[in-house]
């Protein structure tokens, strides 16, 4: 299978990124991607406070039209990145997936709210204004089970677990590590998810962008169970085309048999308690 | 606290070899190390004929009386790294720890057996002749908790998580990965171990020796909360000395709430199911 990640330069006007986010998908389907990401938060500049202007509802939002649009224009299936979603009052951060008909296959709520103070570095609350979601997310596709998981939540071993547990073969996680964060952690979790669940992952942030407050690392990459970087891009916008076979999972867990050694007897005795 | 790794080379010979362990921990009490650890199997070359030779068992191993009296002689701790040990017919992967009065407070038998068959890499299989141990491994010290754990166990995020949730501020694992494992994924799962449960994390393994048949990977090396490398050594034999301050791990907790963002009631739906 063929993926086109899609590194977005986000602007202030919502309309502008659309229509840029529509040029890049419709260039990475002409390549030949089948399955085509967007990262977090891309039609909304990365603040708590433009999460609520931003949000969209998921049964009017335009973000999400133009999405299904464009996959039953194309023919792909295409995860959405995240979108600001209002329901009920609440603001989540929000990944919503659609199949080649344009029908949403997937939604997943940002499970880990991003909370950071690091002096020198970066201050940042999400759970001033967002609220969590509560469920793991893996979707169903003609290529196998996919999860789908936001940003901060590649942080937590569990939930890439579960995932895999739940027969995910590839992980994709639209993101945005800043950088204080992505210069040091943003290749070694995504090799690291990869190699621990056997399985493929995929990172894609937004371009970066100085004139926002928010500084993107961007760096989009695709990881090999192996924990080997297929592709990636530098921080500037582009689309990243990778080709990867998912039956491919099998042979790196017999030769390495780490899915198939785990001892849930043991963990059981102190976890999750 | 000052630690001290000794990336020992493996003699046939186990009293040579007992002889050079002692040399080089009495080296590194003296440049003041309070925590003295050995590499896996560093009695025994790493190949799964040797291991029943090899072995002792708990109550009058040679191996367990020489470290114990090094530890009360040089007042120190040691994280014994592994021997294969006899109990009851059967073989174990174990750890023995000490404190500074030369008793043994902690045993850890390796939980995760070491299988792999890589075309071209490698094949080794441990279960072939070991048993598998079914317990976490957290010690008391004078500096706090310290998990411990030997090689293909740091495998496993859930262990590794497992300890951090036990209090251990310091995860040893004494390890030999290989020419195949080591160059891909030793310190990615070092650094990864380090930065997803916000402790530090010191990979202890032998030297190489290209006269044995199985190459260890050395590169013996501390990593601390963040994911950073503090201290590292080559493939070649030697002591890692390293300052570590274990009280770091609340800033590090604070200003990136890894640890206390994790959903159990999420991770419960699937997980370990």
């Amino acid at each position: 299978m063929r993926l086109g990640i899609c590194q977005i330069k986000t602007r202030a006007d919502k309309r502008e990124t659309l229509d840029c986010a529509e040029e890049m998908l419709r260039y990475a389907a002409g390549q030949g991607a089948e399955l085509l990401i967007l990262p977090e938060m891309f039609q909304c500049p990365y603040h708590v406070r433009y999460f609520r202007d931003y949000a969209e509802n998921a049964r009017d939002g335009i973000t999400l039209k133009r999405l299904a649009k464009l996959a039953r224009d194309c023919s792909v299936y295409i995860i959405g990145g995240s979108i600001p979603e209002e329901d009920d009052g609440r603001i989540y951060n929000t990944s919503f997936s659609f199949d080649p008909q344009g029908e949403i296959i997937g939604r997943h709520r940002k499970v880990h709210l991003f909370d950071i103070d690091v002096p020198g570095g970066i201050t940042f609350r999400e759970s001033d204004v967002l609220t969590a979601g509560d469920d793991v997310t893996v979707i169903d596709t003609r290529f196998g089970k996919i999860g789908v998981a936001i940003c901060f939540d590649t942080r937590f071993p569990e939930l890439m677990r579960c995932m895999a547990l739940r027969g995910a073969k590839l992980i994709v996680a639209p993101s945005a590590y800043n950088m204080t964060t992505g210069p040091a952690h943003w290749e070694i979790t995504a090799r690291m998810r990869a190699l621990d669940n056997q399985l493929y992952f995929a990172f894609a942030s937004t371009a970066r962008d100085m004139d926002f407050s928010y500084h993107a690392y961007g760096h989009s990459m695709v990881v090999n169970p192996w924990g080997d970087i297929v592709a990636s891009l530098d921080e500037k916008p582009g689309v990243l085309i990778a080709d990867i076979d998912l039956n491919d999972i099998e042979r790196y867990r017999t030769e390495l048999p780490i899915m198939r050694s785990r001892r849930e007897d043991v963990y059981n005795k102190t976890y999750p308690g």
